[in-house]
């Protein structure tokens, strides 16, 4: 990999050749890759990009994989960018762009560390990849692997929702239910993967996974033609994610295609939100209790908390808290207005861009990027939950009238 | 419209000017687009398309629209097509290619005939548009019509799955649910369709829906490079997708785009297969029962079957009739060979093509197509019933050795 320099712990600055099976440093800490931006200079412009393929592969020049590496065989990213004019009016907002990465081929963002865990263990040799979730990584990790012809093994705990148990056995993941707490299911999955020396995916110690998630940033602005939004807002539950999108706008500042960077808005879950409370009081990040039904973000003990805060204070970013009932009426906002439909966890960015709005911190000089993170499929029940209930009537124009009547439905 | 010559019956041959709210034929039949091939010749080329944005409105010299007509906002069509080596050779195929049209936006292939519905009603001045359905047909136009800005109201049996209702209550339709029959919801809406002057999304009454449908066979061909491969499989319900995925293979073909038109696979549900069944007889369809867990293609009286029986017998196609076991099958051989997760009536066409090699209709001569009609999201349920149950242990390594041992799992 001629244009990618190491890996360097992000809390001691040792580092360490880029190989295949990265995994922490020795002192604990997560390591990011460095690139020779230099280098990339020379081989990367805004033209050479024109002609190629619209998936995450397009930016090669900026992921640490080898030359020889072939692309991974879905179709991960590249998801569309939707310019909201109605929506931007209605917030009271210059401009407003959704990114629905919920259109990634299992459904969410994650497919891009998926993707990448996938063409690293290609790298190393290997023939299998483990980790341990009951999410998004999970299912687009198996989905990714079995694409590619690669074996699988998930740890989940008992407690994890059938439905995702079921994409992950349609993807043919050999699927462990643990019956115990996450952090047993966690240390099982570690002792296997040590035992037989599976490909570790795990974003909190497999340095490449943001590498991967880090190409929704490029997306976002070669899809806007390079001009840059004043703010990008994200949901954050483990931090990668964040992390990942801000070391893209970073690379993207670095070879000079953006002249300068947006600030970042950091969207927590009230009932759990351990990085925004740390952004706030200016401290370490404490633990805390997971009382949101947005699972996906439903992080009590942050696991790359060090790249998080980094980026959010670096971008000199918002951050904001956001209720269960402001994430159930953020999903429904987008699915009226935008026909977007998200996860929980997938709509708590625009949730936390339209509280903004209304707390008076975004107006209408501002332009901002709301990433929806995962698809609202992934989660039917908790969508019930939000919309309410159909006008349930029998098969009559009197009932219909009279429903209609009931509920004030002026009919146009 | 330039292009467009105007609607012609397909059973009387009556032609009408191709005015944006057209319906049937006076005599019942439903009407069939006619185009002015040899001036669409002298504005279409290969080259043409190839700078164009990658949505089902690359195509505009081949569909129904306005030349002013604005695509619509979501982003439908250019799902990936992905060449399946190691799935050929299981099944014994020269080449396989899985089109995955469960990628658009609402997760299904009718986003294709919805976004076509919203452009039409846009052009007829409509700011409502209606149908009665319970599947994606429904959830596809309540989502592509949000986008729009555009109302829907949308009729559902009361059995109607919560979770679909979920889906169409979050874009923001207007759900009635009718306590009675299919029929009975049909009726209703039909009167207030008419009562109120909504624009109708119907596939079997609309005839410019199923132009919309027929991108996805431009696509496919464009994705093959205009390589023909001899068969292109799908599942069939009502009759409308087949339909329209043989109009736009005869428009290329009309067009001089392809030099010869690929044979159609029609794919149907063993419990539920009236279209097959008339092919088979040589005779005219009879209604079946529904008895098939494929809902979206549980079609016991098809509203379509003149379009998708001319096009089976034009492109002197095979027809092929699958169990809900080997629909399944299907489903988990897709998951665990290609990493793509279809809806059942989704896979059914995939079904299809592995009992015809089984039955040695299809070999190693043969190059195949197979389209995936919806995202396995849809139903997360029946997923469930087709793919087993995990391993389920305590979180100890002794606990794990022991069930892959009992499981006969060769950890490699």
């Amino acid at each position: 990999m001629r244009h990618v320099l190491y890996g360097r712990c992000v809390r001691c600055g040792r580092t360490y050749e880029a190989v295949p099976d990265l995994v922490n440093c020795a002192c604990g800490g997560i390591l990011d890759i460095v690139y020779d931006y230099d280098y990339i200079k020379t081989v990367l412009t805004k033209e050479t990009l024109r002609g190629r393929r619209r998936t995450m592969w397009r930016y090669r020049e900026l992921l640490p994989v080898e030359e020889s590496t072939a692309p991974t065989p879905l179709r991960v990213g590249w998801s569309p960018l939707y310019e909201e004019p109605r929506l931007a009016e209605r917030l009271g907002l210059k401009g407003l762009w959704v990114k629905d990465d919920g259109q990634n081929p299992t459904g969410a963002l994650k497919d891009r560390a998926s993707a990448m865990a996938v063409a690293k263990a290609r790298e190393a040799g290997a023939e299998v990849i483990a980790c341990s979730s009951t999410g998004n990584a999970a299912s687009s990790l198996a989905g990714n692997a079995a694409a590619a012809g690669l074996k699988t093994y998930i740890f989940v705990p008992s407690r994890a929702p059938k439905g995702k148990v079921a994409q992950l056995m349609t993807f043919g993941a050999t699927v462990i239910s643990v019956q115990g707490s996450y952090e047993e299911t966690f240390e099982l999955s570690k002792a296997a993967i040590e035992r037989w020396g599976w490909y570790n995916r795990n974003a909190a110690i497999n340095p490449y996974l943001s590498e991967g998630k880090k190409t929704v940033a490029l997306e976002i602005l070669e899809q806007l033609d390079w001009q840059v939004p004043d703010y990008i807002a994200i949901s954050v539950g483990d931090g990668c994610t964040i992390a990942g999108l801000w070391k893209g706008l970073k690379d993207l500042y670095a070879i000079g295609f953006i002249d300068r960077l947006p600030r970042l808005i950091s969207a927590q879950a009230a009932g759990c939100c351990p990085i925004n409370r740390a952004i706030e009081e200016g401290a370490d990040w404490r633990p805390m209790e997971e009382n949101t039904f947005a699972d996906s973000i439903a992080v009590g003990v942050p696991r790359n908390p060090d790249k998080a805060l980094q980026a959010i204070r670096e971008s000199q970013g918002l951050v904001v808290n956001v209720s269960d009932q402001e994430i159930m009426d953020a999903q429904q906002l987008l699915g009226r207005t935008c026909g977007v439909f998200g996860e929980p966890a997938g709509v708590t960015g625009t949730a936390g861009v339209k509280k903004l709005c209304e707390q008076g911190l975004l107006g209408k000089e501002d332009t901002v990027v709301s990433v929806v993170t995962g698809n609202g499929l992934k989660d039917v029940a908790n969508a019930i939950k939000a919309c309410g209930e159909p006008i349930a009537i029998p098969g009559t124009m009197d009932a219909l009238l009279a429903a209609f009547a009931a509920r004030q439905v002026v009919v146009s």
